[in-house]
């Protein structure tokens, strides 16, 4: 399925793309599209029946903003230099363990949401990522698989990046991954079920037009189902947690001097393969 | 006020220790000690008014646990390395700007629950600290007394850490922060009227029964009102997020070897002056 959240911030109401493209409005049968939708087996059955039957209202996709497709996160757990192919621009060695940093959920916004550019930013960075939607509590888990069988759904995130804020004003790179706006996710959630493969997916971004990225999940360099297991040796993911798994080679940092990195006015288009696509304006904080 | 909330997890009600000591229930005024309670100043008010009048119900302390003080947190922003003589203890240069970085809301527990020893820990770690809770939206502040004015209240959090998973790990301190149940917090939301000046508090911790930590923000290299203001630079802060402000001086990892890191069975207590006293049991994950 896929499940996405329309209206206006704060109050999005979820719904369904069903399979020949038509909007419908799930809010008679669920509160939100969230975590503890995500964990009831028996509230997605009776989502996914209502889809079937094809009874569901049907809504007028003409001017409603698409949310981000998921409410209530708990956290945002992100890999950092997980590509082969990135790690590589960025002159980085691969990393040996996952690379493990935090966003907010209130940089959370709709995937075509304009995105700020901050205040004194000369570094502001596109990352096009595929997300991961957690539906079990998951601890201590002991193998890849078993990771990968906490994924409830799947969904396209760009983790923009202040690379400055990141990387030279000292401590943690959460400094730089955490400015308003910095996380657009959707435009839908797509459930594991549609997802056969997560590491065959292909993922691109363009800058005003521009090709920059594209790349592939098999360039990742901790599969999926081993960045949930390892990432639950450290702390425990709940329903509605949400992990970035990485982003492909191509980001501005990657180019030679001078970089090209974003500024007001300048345009993101990105998509994940099955997942949907994004777009985003940029426009000073 | 001294606000908290009391109870099972996940059901915890909202209460105030008035002047005299007595518990009184607050659950006829308000839902909950959140964001929008602090955000609200009239709702702030009744309260104020209701303890002043002495009208309040009466709650029963006896065998009632005491959740942290605060629910639905946005995310807890965490500063590094911020007293002077801890930076010493740890062998690193003070900082030329503050060191942030994340723990996730649902490490949160009451001051008196239970705290987990990481599965393959050998370095977990105590540091008490100065939380303070944000009381509204700041974003891009100019001047440390803006920041200060942001604040709503302050309490003890204990600041749990994992040495090994926060340094030696590979990637950002994050790793070593986020463990379940790492985020002890309470007993008391104290408003910042009640706390005249926050560098003037002392702050101290035992570990059964030993002082290990005695110190004071005084210590502090960036004050209260300098941090929000900065960290309102990088990320737009708003009410009921939390800012744990960093540690002084006397955690395990300032010891000569061997290091007096926790294990099961070790009682931890810690307080900070005018905010109550906490105290946790630490048991095997």
């Amino acid at each position: 399925m896929k499940l996405l959240r329309v209206g206006t911030t704060g109050a999005e109401r979820p719904a369904l793309l069903d399979a020949d493209g038509t909007l419908r409005d799930l809010s008679a049968l669920v509160d939100d599209i969230d975590g503890s939708l995500l964990a009831d087996a028996a509230a997605l059955g009776r989502v996914r029946d209502a889809a079937a039957a094809g009874g569901l209202p049907v809504l007028d996709a003409a001017g409603l903003r698409v949310g981000p497709p998921l409410g209530r996160i708990g956290k945002i757990v992100c890999i950092g230099l997980n590509y082969h192919d990135h790690a590589r621009e960025t002159g980085a060695e691969p990393p040996a363990e996952p690379v493990v940093f935090f966003k907010a959920p209130d940089t959370v916004v709709g995937p075509h949401d304009t995105v700020l550019v901050p205040r004194g930013s000369a570094k502001t960075d596109w990352e096009v990522e595929l997300a991961v939607v957690i539906g079990r509590t998951a601890r201590y888990l002991e193998s890849a698989e078993e990771g990968l069988a906490q994924v409830a759904g799947y969904a396209v995130a760009h983790d923009v990046s202040e690379r400055e804020f990141q990387i030279e004003r000292g401590g943690t790179w959460d400094k730089g991954k955490n400015c308003e706006t910095f996380n657009p996710l959707g435009p839908w959630l797509v459930t594991a079920d549609e997802v056969p493969d997560p590491q065959r997916l292909s993922l691109r971004l363009w800058v005003n037009g521009e090709l920059k990225q594209d790349g592939t999940t098999a360039e990742q360099i901790f599969p999926v189902g081993e960045v949930v297991r390892y990432v639950s040796q450290f702390m425990t993911l709940y329903p509605g947690d949400v992990i970035n798994t990485g982003t492909p080679a191509g980001v501005a940092m990657g180019h030679p001097e001078p970089k090209p990195y974003l500024r007001a006015g300048d345009v993101v288009e990105l998509e994940v393969e099955g997942l949907g696509r994004q777009r985003q304006e940029f426009k000073d904080a």
